[in-house]
């Protein structure tokens, strides 16, 4: 059986005899990407935490709070009995309905993700500041699926000193190449093929190396042919800096896209390298 | 002697061995103030940490960053032989020059010193939050004199769940009642003098205690006789929510006030009921 806790102080306490410990963070509705990173997490320390919490926080107004999918049960059944839960009720993280300390995410917070969804990245990265204080983790584990979360965390554990090893796992895909999320389960099936439009436009860069230009083009080809899916964003950052690169860079670079398919707001990436 | 360490690994290191650890952030320049912060400290826990870092983060353009007083040896001096020192150089802190993460202090950071100095709490928040994930002690020690930061702080800790208590020490003053600070070296004799109608004018307010309106009638009489002083703020807040009280409030009350003398700008506060 699977220990579950809703409590700040029973966790911690229960914390007290767990040897080291990897840590996965979650807002539930869990699918093969979370168990792909709770698999790692059961490599890298004696304990596994899996926090499960739909953070108001990083919600906008509009957003999809209500509709988020939760369902504890379901997300226990998959998890492996040996890993510890921490399922709060919103208000223990948030006692006083809201925080007025925030970690402000800079201007990468504001970009990209952020200037679809303002406010999101300062939620996200202090609601993991206040689990990394209650867990303590050695080490954290994220998915690549959300590359600018991932970077904006590396980021604050750097920024802030926090004592913690923050790992990153590769995005796990259906075999048809769309990256597992929760908001899947949202798209009808005609949506659902529309949506590889992500993972082929990304694939296209990727095969259209030779320049930020190229690649950009490649990519737009084939989203401009899929008329369901309304594009927010493509571009290539520097994984370094998350900022967008020149037209003469050439190195590294990680391909973002953010697309509408129907209702429902899908992201995706893919690293490689420009020529 | 007194271990002194500059690096944030060396520093994690010594304290692996050092049991349970009561943390002092300074900005050296220390006084007698300091010093009942390090007093109370060395009765709340195995080991002190004392921290001696002037924060750029915390000063604003056309503030005293270049003027602020730095005195290693001279700081060394005062403090007792078993606390351990913390003294990094800005770039053991901050590698990049800056740091893109920023803890937001809300509301209440943009009033009163924040409203004065914009950004200063911001500032402040993320070099504590910066130095208890480096020292991770189990008590941090701050003293009352600086209300607004000690009121923030502790928001901060528990707004992002850290793992440690805020203990706060009574200001310390001179027999005169002008309130212990680094920045009281700059002023000129006529000044120290002058300086003393902060402190009477927050006695002046105490005595006054029917009411807002009368206790803040009291003070501005005060401080209206002395010229020389050049009134930034005084008001009554809450302290539950160091908003300022009404006019018909009755309770503990914290009088805050912010004035120029001469070129230097002092702070203090006094904790009374209203009745």
């Amino acid at each position: 059986m699977t220990e579950v806790f809703e409590t700040i102080a029973s966790l911690r306490l229960r914390l007290e005899t767990a040897g080291t410990v990897a840590f996965v963070p979650t807002m539930g509705a869990l699918h093969d990407g979370h168990l792909a990173l709770v698999r790692r997490a059961e490599g890298l320390a004696d304990t596994v935490v899996v926090s499960i919490f739909v953070n108001p926080l990083q919600f906008g107004a509009g957003e999809d709070l209500e509709r988020y999918p939760r369902d504890l049960d379901a997300d226990l059944a998959v998890l492996p009995d040996e890993v510890i839960v921490f399922a709060p009720p919103v208000d223990e993280l948030y006692p006083d309905g809201e925080s007025e300390t925030l970690i402000s995410s800079g201007t990468v917070g504001s970009t990209f993700e952020g200037a679809s969804r303002p406010g999101h990245f300062d939620g996200m990265l202090t609601v993991v500041a206040k689990l990394l204080n209650i867990v303590r983790p050695d080490v954290v584990v994220f998915g690549q699926k959300d590359a600018q979360q991932v970077f904006l965390v590396k980021r604050m554990v750097r920024d802030l000193n926090i004592p913690v090893v923050v790992d990153v796992v590769e995005t796990v895909r259906n075999a048809d190449g769309l990256a597992l999320s929760s908001r899947n389960r949202f798209l009808g099936d005609d949506e659902r093929v529309a949506a590889l439009a992500l993972s082929r436009a990304l694939a296209a860069a990727a095969a259209s190396s030779a320049s930020r230009h190229e690649a950009l083009l490649a990519s737009h080809e084939v989203l401009n042919d899929e008329s369901t899916v309304g594009v927010d964003y493509i571009e290539l950052v520097d994984p370094a800096t998350f900022e967008p690169v020149g037209d003469r860079y050439s190195g590294p670079v990680t391909a973002i896209v953010a697309a509408r398919v129907g209702t429902t707001r899908l992201i995706d990436n893919r690293q490689f390298d420009l020529a």
